[in-house]
């Protein structure tokens, strides 16, 4: 890494020639390339924004302007070039470089991203504050083509026109999303790659740029003479130039030189600019653009010496693809299913239903609220269709989940991928609280299997329903099978293990924790009954009322935030019924904290729900009891005792 | 209302002449201007759509066609035409006609709906579902000028632009929302005002209209040649172009004759067509379109003899009101306070603010998502920005809330009015969920307010945090002060009246109600104490730990959904000290159900949260307590019972 090593900071950049700043981008791929490899991680995405990044450093001080990242996967080569290049071997581990940007490990990050379509609205709102505090910072948003669909970035481009001073949208426009981009304005960008001629764009601004006075004092007949020069042979950009902007390009984004020349004279132009950049994702790495979708966010893989590729393979099967299985088999037996996905048809496992059955089946980009609404549109036309999300992407359309699907009681059933804890994505990605913000939904039902017979229940059951009902499960392999799945009844929960001493009640994935715990704890004699609780909402409240009347502990486990979360609910009930509820221990994700990237493992060990942690708790809870059994029998005797509130200070 | 009672179904219309279509307008301008004088409602909104709905009821049968509203609230003159004309004067009442589209209502409401942006992209899943289906149902979606700008309205377009069948949508365009429509596409929309000749529009769409084939069967050179016709003396619509859609327009939207001639013909297009109106809000009534903000959707009103136009004043000062004055006077103190609203200047108080400080207050249109990101990069500057929004629309902006607020830490402050019950707009607006969907994100603080003065020491704690605060208040009127408002300290509760028998912990402006209740309790010799829980995050556990120990009865009081909001905060809190929970009782808006319309008064007492339900339950509560007070106690004592659960079936 000749040039890598002597970037301490990104402007080391300005001391390398155009040649070396070339042999530093192949330095920077061959980086990624060995990290991901042994770490997994976002691979073409990074690839291709490689030169574009270099460039905007090249031109721009991040440490005073402003960088704005979309989505924010993209950013390993912003990571490598400020400052974070020989902690890199730590990417996506515990307590190493994340992900996504971070501003908890550099000054060059401003917003810890991972949702898209978020960055033009954000830095409309960092231009505004600046604007009215009197500060003078340039600012650049680099927006994918798959983010620039998004509505949110829409809004934002609505506001960002109206800007009177400068403001760079940078249009990262490689075709692809995670998947192909969808969608008329996908249409509309593509014509655009078939009319283009670089060169000869390239030679009219080459011109003009000549003929321009300094950087950063454009005057209003150098705009025109710069669009008309670098434009003139493309077609127009109606769509956002309509919106306010000056638009620039198509450009080829891999000649960084060029790059270098445009941003330096754009990022002078007092005015909203959209540069509309071609890159290929996956560039410089032959097996990346040949499988963009398969290498945009790869589990570790190793090269061989013939050049062959080799992506490591889980241990088991993921419960993606149970789902997948289970859908793919039950849209035989049911036309009404039609499935959507909003940009994700690999991570949800949508990809081989759509080989079998293209018709019943799309996706219509990142566009989660458009999605939601659009299934609601097929229910109520008589189809059941499955919105197959992640669950902190379907946080998107909670609005859309509320009105179009509860409000109107239609059967759309929500396939929530990714529910949980993450693992390595980290803080952007859990799915931690779609129990909380979906139970408050009249007619919405709450469910969750245990292991793939399960989910292949859960959906027979949802198919089954005249109301909306949301399925979760998550980023994981499925368990062994607990057997035979018998069919879903609302509200019923599922023995899964008996025991005597204490019970666990465990909402879906997190059963097969529970039943390890159990295992651990019959080697010190607890016997411990798992109970499958299948539902979060309606809760079984026949299965609550003979555990809770026990009187010995009872531990609820989920994977998901302890805020309204299926413990909540438990609660909720209890009270209702007006049981007792102090011997409830609930276990799930902390209330005020994110929970950093890391395995999935250790997440789940951090949170106390694995089986370790299960059983520990477990023991607790019976340690207290014994030494403390009449303690709240006793407080409830003293019941004429006057009660005074925290006094008012 | 001649013409108005001969409508029995919408296709009584074609009985009548154009002449007669022209009275039978005026004469549903004169009932809604009659009825919603009498019971308050939308008004402007829907003067200016009524010879837009007589030509699509004219042109349509919306019984086997679709025909979706955005937003909704100007579907009056629809509902008169569709056999709702005589229960038309229990408009916004108890048991009365939805101010809403409203299926339960009639077969030609298809979605209950009052967020704005989803008409599109419900429309493009019918589409989709009936294509699935085999079904042929032609499709319009009629959307204005402020909804087109909101992102999922884009992100319908974008799905919309690729079908390939019939897809009709009505641009709307008065140049209003609720308030003057803001942003980019509203200047470009603008555009098309300043240069248009309507006649000569209409004269050569006329020539055009009679060379064209039978409706229904339009060739693909009569489809250009409409387009030529229709619009060749105006800007092109290059945005939606772009999008896929055939683009008509604009035309004058009060001419019932001209559009029932362009419905029929563009009703038959086998293409995404959408058809710009212009309307005039207000039109027919000179007091509205002099003032549509005003005029929007007003209280009760009367017409004087001269014409003068009286609106009704609420008996008392809205909450509201009480926030516009309090932000209005501490931007005085802080020059940080910055205020955003999304197209609601008038409801949220904004627009008293704007007048004080125009630069430093933005309205962003329909655009709640962009609207929270615009403040988080507003605070990531250095800004206090203070996001004044409703309740239910903030669900719009989850996503963002949680990404670019809790996860960064930022300190917005989020300003939710019409929190709770919110009266004679139904279900599509109660603000029953944000303590649920807000209190799972770290960092996040709520607050609610009980008198005015609390709300202005809660902006001014809001103000002193370095995180994320979300305020809720509800449309009402503020109760008598309690006095001067005590600081308001982190998780701090107040106590709001001493007693002895029971303690009734409110949260917001359900405190009122609880003195309100304790002085009915009095006369009955019960002693209340009465706490105003002042946070629903975080809990008050100091306060919890001394109420719940006592063993009396503890009544919690929300107006919010009962899932997850801030009874459920105190179980979690009681359940984590170990603290007994038998003797809490929760009330709320049920789980499992939408309050339907009525007087908030109304809605208050059939959710029990009104002084009367209060004391009752407290009542009920006691005389159980006095029947039945060691039956928890007992059964807690059979601890070693054998517990199964409900088992599978």
């Amino acid at each position: 890494m000749k040039w890598l090593n002597t970037i301490r900071q990104p402007e080391d950049l300005r001391k390398l020639s155009m040649e070396q700043l070339n042999e530093l981008a192949a330095e920077i791929r061959q980086r990624i390339i060995e990290v991901v490899g042994k770490n997994g991680g976002h691979l073409a995405s990074n690839l291709g924004v490689t030169e574009l990044t270099l460039a905007l450093h090249y031109c721009f001080d991040f440490r005073r302007d402003r960088l704005l990242w979309d989505v924010g996967h993209q950013c390993y080569p912003h990571k490598l070039l400020s400052g974070r290049h020989e902690r890199f071997d730590s990417l996506r581990k515990a307590g190493g470089v994340s992900g996504f940007p971070e501003p908890a490990e550099s000054e060059y990050d401003l917003f810890k991203v991972g949702h898209a379509g978020t960055a033009i609205a954000t830095a409309v709102g960092l231009a505004r504050g600046d604007q009215a505090l009197g500060l003078d910072r340039r600012i650049v948003a680099l927006v994918g083509d798959a983010s620039i669909v998004n509505g949110l970035s829409f809004e934002g481009l609505n506001q960002a026109g109206l800007l009177n001073r400068q403001f760079l949208v940078v249009l990262n426009d490689n075709n692809w999303g995670i998947a192909p981009t969808q969608g008329a304005m996908a249409e509309y960008l593509a014509k655009f790659r078939t009319s283009t001629l670089y060169e000869e764009v390239k030679q009219r601004a080459q011109r003009v740029l000549s003929c321009v006075p300094l950087v950063g004092k454009p005057v209003a007949g150098a705009i025109g003479a710069i669009r008309d020069g670098i434009k003139a042979t493309v077609s127009p950009h109606q769509i956002f130039e309509q919106m306010g902007f000056m638009c620039v390009g198509p450009v080829q984004g891999h000649d960084v030189a060029h790059l270098i020349e445009l941003l330096q004279l754009l990022g002078g132009v007092q005015h909203p600019v959209l540069l509309h950049v071609h890159t290929n994702k996956g560039q410089g790495a032959d097996f990346a653009t040949a499988e963009p979708g398969r290498f945009h966010s790869p589990r570790p893989f190793y090269i061989e010496s013939g050049g062959k590729v080799t992506i490591q393979k889980g241990s088991g099967k993921s419960w993606t693809a149970a789902f997948s299985d289970a859908l793919t088999e039950l849209a035989a037996e049911d036309d009404r299913i039609f499935a959507l996905t909003a940009g994700m048809p690999d991570g949800t496992g949508l990809d081989k239903f759509a080989k079998a059955y293209p018709k019943r089946f799309l996706d219509v980009g990142i566009a989660e609220s458009a999605a939601v609404d659009m299934a609601a549109g097929m229910a109520r036309a008589g189809l059941r269709p499955i919105v197959a999300v992640y669950s902190t992407f379907l946080q998107r359309a909670f609005d859309q989940v509320f009105q179009e699907a509860s409000l109107q009681g239609l059967p759309v059933i929500f396939c929530m991928d990714r529910a949980g804890l993450v693992g390595g994505d980290g803080a952007v990605h859990h799915g931690f609280l779609d129990v909380s913000y979906l139970r408050g939904l009249p007619g919405m039902i709450l469910v969750a299997p245990a292991d793939e017979p399960e989910l292949k229940a859960a959906l027979r059951f949802a198919l089954r329903q005249n109301q909306p009902v949301a399925i979760r499960y998550p980023r994981a392999d499925v368990p062994e099978p607990m057997g035979e799945a018998p069919p879903f009844e609302l509200g019923q929960s599922r023995l899964a293990h008996p025991g005597r001493d204490v019970t666990i009640l465990a909402y879906g994935a997190t059963v097969s924790h529970a039943l390890d715990a159990a295992e651990l704890l019959a080697t010190d004699h607890v016997s411990a009954q798992v109970i499958n609780a299948r539902f979060a909402k309606p809760v079984d409240t026949r299965m609550l009322a003979n555990v809770l009347s026990a009187g010995h502990p009872v531990i609820t486990v989920e994977d998901h935030s302890l805020a309204g979360g299926f413990g909540s609910a438990v609660l909720e009930a209890a009270q209702e019924l007006r049981l007792p509820t102090e011997h409830i221990l609930r276990l799930g994700m902390p209330v005020d904290r994110f929970i950093p990237q890391g395995t999935r493992a250790g997440q789940l060990a951090e949170c106390g729900i694995d089986a370790a942690g299960i059983a520990a708790a477990v023991q607790q809870e019976l340690e207290q009891l014994r030494t403390a059994p009449a303690r709240a029998v006793a407080e409830r005797n003293v019941s004429t005792l006057h009660v005074s509130p925290t006094p008012p200070e």
